[in-house]
């Protein structure tokens, strides 16, 4: 953590204008745009730093700042929590709906503007670093192709480009504050993590859902050591090069990683059943097809007797979730469901991590 | 009010996370629903607390705290004066526009929610309650049915499901916030309510607009003995419940409330003329037919041989107003009208509802 | 500077409410809808109060008090830059953003309103006034009609209607914020303003932009002196009341204004080149004929050929910029590009103006 509210800062263009003070220049400001941000180390840093976050009433490590937030999709808990981890903190926290109120974003450099785009992301976040002390972007791209999609050019584009820290608030590929706030929800209740049953198993939704919120966790949990089952129906794999480094992340930490393809044996001995849908990585281009392949996965929806397989596990989902069709009311509603405590510590992470960033 | 900032809550499920301090539970919260949430007394106790709010400069018993505006519909006043008033009290407010930012909701319990909304009012309603202190929430529902309607089925659902108090920003069958601020502002020019003649006069409008301010205000004015004539022409009877409440409230506060459809003896007398248009209950599934029927209600528009009728009467309307049609310029920019003080009042009540219910 | 925060009030028709403490009524308010708005001598204040801003790190002139800001275009600078001041300041600020939230405004008087627009400025003006200490409003008409447009309708039934300072946040005239920025970051760079060379030279664009910045860098660079140079094609005429109130300025403070239609005899000499697209005001009512004018001005680009024409010039542009149409990467990326800087100073510009109007 840096004493001077400024040395997060490092523009190496940054000039010096004669008889003014300017900001203090750092070597390097901290992105997060993937839960790999983050060694075990850190993390378990991040996670006692948000316990100590909920004991606190407010702190003032952001007075004098501002974290905007620039939303390309739609957002209830990450609006809402960021906003009060913002002002709990003493800072002052800016929402741009992009859709409605900004410009449209060019992301390619060396492009002659003459489409749609009125506005190149670099000179975006440029000026907005100039004003604010870190951006957050939630950019969840939907373009036919896989391949282009989980480049995440806005996202990377911005990162490049500000000058200021850049959280990820969802992309094609993560969702770190979801999957932080995740692991410290299990951990309230497992209090230990290490070889510790999770299963992260698919299920139906009637719409090709983003796979942030998988990966993310996936990259979270097996880093912190637990032995993950990955539960899906064929087609319905996870972005290859991600599923690689959680094999290599379970190798180093004593975790375990292994798919299954059907539900029940995803359930067997789950200590944590974290549901949720996601959208096929090889029907990308073909939402229809993804469609008709999915009317005959019905069955994959989580209700008392799936739990029942389980070994009492604790029942999660990052919200928000279509009930009685991802899950039934009385699992939702149930005594194993943490779903609410999951939403809440998301405004502990994000207090601690933008006073890891900034404070 | 409450000394210990988080005694608001009641969470009877309220899970006590371990190793983590959580909030304290009160037995109830309290939702401000309709204006019959308030007894004659608590209502006395509002105006003279508004009173002193306009003394304040400003004050801290929000501090800490965040109060979250959903608008499902379009806002001006309610929008400003609530998030000027929480912020005079110190505290933070965050506005949700719902039709843009949010995900489709979904208020009926127990479907199975195959079909375009992507969340339950239950989940957002209690995620929220992990954030924030307070929900304002302004939903008009305009199915062709009254019945439906009536119910209020999205503003209930997050009555149900919030375990902060939740404020009806205007609703299908009130607006109890602009109500009290009328209240005040009759108050403050009168001096005295018991006896004093009120006419609530229905005008001319192009559109079908909503009927709460003039339930909530029949509501209120009944409830504290003013004498009541309410004017509308055939067809355009307030909702039937609210106005047999309207009667109990009279007989038991010793004012009265009579109904007439004609506006001139709705003028005769009158101490207090408020102005407002309202939708045909009768054709709420047939809004060509309102149309068709208020072809021959142009006269039903505010103008100085209506004010000469009246005793001098103070002349009021909640804004919008569509001018020379609703009113003419003369009446509303009149030395009679008090739409202004109005407008004003509005900030001022919801400081002191704020200050009942969280402070 | 006005001792009490209530005194920058004028409304000569405020009541005085019984038993209320009302605000002070000041007998003029301020509005900021034009660059014209200030003598040479305010504009110097106001660069050096701008440059006093930049070292203070916060203050709290704006303590309990707050600026709503209405914009009825999209905006990322000016919303940022606005809100981010405000708050420096210790105020707060209030986001409207027009289309998507408001009812649909009526800005002419005698209407008969019974056409879409559902409220009048006059109303929402004077309601705002009741609750807010300042209007910011950014309203860029784009009817077909030039002569209509200019009269910026909108805009000045804010000013006429509101009690308290109206500020132009970029109007079809006028952007008088980033003016003063301009200059701002002119004198940064340039020391002394009087009779130095500054080109404001029209580029290419695939669509008719506003004329503002371009309007108020004129008139506030020729108030102070400096020699400036207009490079446009024919039928690109700035607005002639402009042009000649600019020409008096030019006159009066032994600056110089000279009008040339190639971009190379503008290039010559300049020590600063001003970048801008805008709209032909000769086709406003004719989009289509001025997209087939422009298919022979692609050659009004700023590249470094170009820049090398000049005295070494500073690069300016107000962004945003379509990249390597307006102009190239390596001009807006270069060593003589002030671009962000100038960014930058709309947040200490208007620190400075509220601390001017309100402080």
């Amino acid at each position: 953590m840096l004493p001077d509210i400024f040395t997060c800062w490092h523009d190496t263009e940054f000039r010096i204008i004669a008889g003014f003070r300017t900001k203090h220049t750092a070597l390097t400001k901290r992105d997060v745009l993937t839960a790999a941000t983050f060694s075990a180390g850190e993390l378990e840093n991040l996670i006692e730093l948000t316990e100590r976050m909920k004991e606190m009433r407010s702190g003032q490590v952001l007075a004098g700042r501002t974290v905007a937030l620039l939303f390309f999709d739609r957002s209830l808990r990450t609006r809402v929590s960021f906003e009060c981890a913002t002002v709990q903190l003493g800072g002052h926290c800016l929402n741009l709906f992009a859709e409605n109120e900004l410009y449209g974003l060019e992301p390619e450099d060396r492009v002659v503007m003459d489409g749609s785009a009125e506005e190149h992301v670099k000179d975006a976040a440029r000026t907005l670093s100039r004003y604010v002390d870190a951006l957050g972007v939630r950019a969840l791209d939907r373009s036919r192709s896989w391949e282009v999609d989980r480049q995440e050019r806005l996202l990377h584009a911005y990162a490049k480009y500000a000058t200021v820290p850049v959280i990820n608030l969802e992309s094609t590929l993560e969702h770190p504050c979801q999957a932080i706030a995740d692991i410290v929800t299990i951990k309230q209740n497992l209090i230990d993590l290490k070889g510790r049953k999770l299963t992260l198993a698919w299920t139906d939704h009637p719409d090709p859902k983003g796979l942030g919120p998988c990966h993310s966790l996936l990259h979270v949990a097996t880093m912190l050591g637990m032995d993950v089952t990955l539960a899906h129906p064929l087609g319905f794999e996870l972005d290859e090069e991600t599923v690689g480094q959680a094999r290599t992340n379970a190798a180093d930490s004593g975790g375990g990683l292994r798919i299954v393809n059907d539900l029940e044996s995803g359930l067997d001995g789950a200590e944590v059943l974290y549901a949720r849908a996601w959208g096929s990585t090889k029907y990308w281009s073909d939402p229809e097809r993804e469609a008709m392949v999915k009317r005959s996965l019905h069955s994959w929806r989580i209700d008392e007797a799936a739990m029942a397989r389980t070994a009492n596990a604790l029942f999660m989902h990052p919200l928000p979730v279509r009930r009685n069709v991802v899950a039934t009311d009385s699992v939702l509603d149930g005594p194993r469901s943490v779903i609410y405590d999951q939403a809440e510590n998301r405004l502990h992470v994000q207090k601690a991590l933008l006073t890891h960033l900034l404070g």
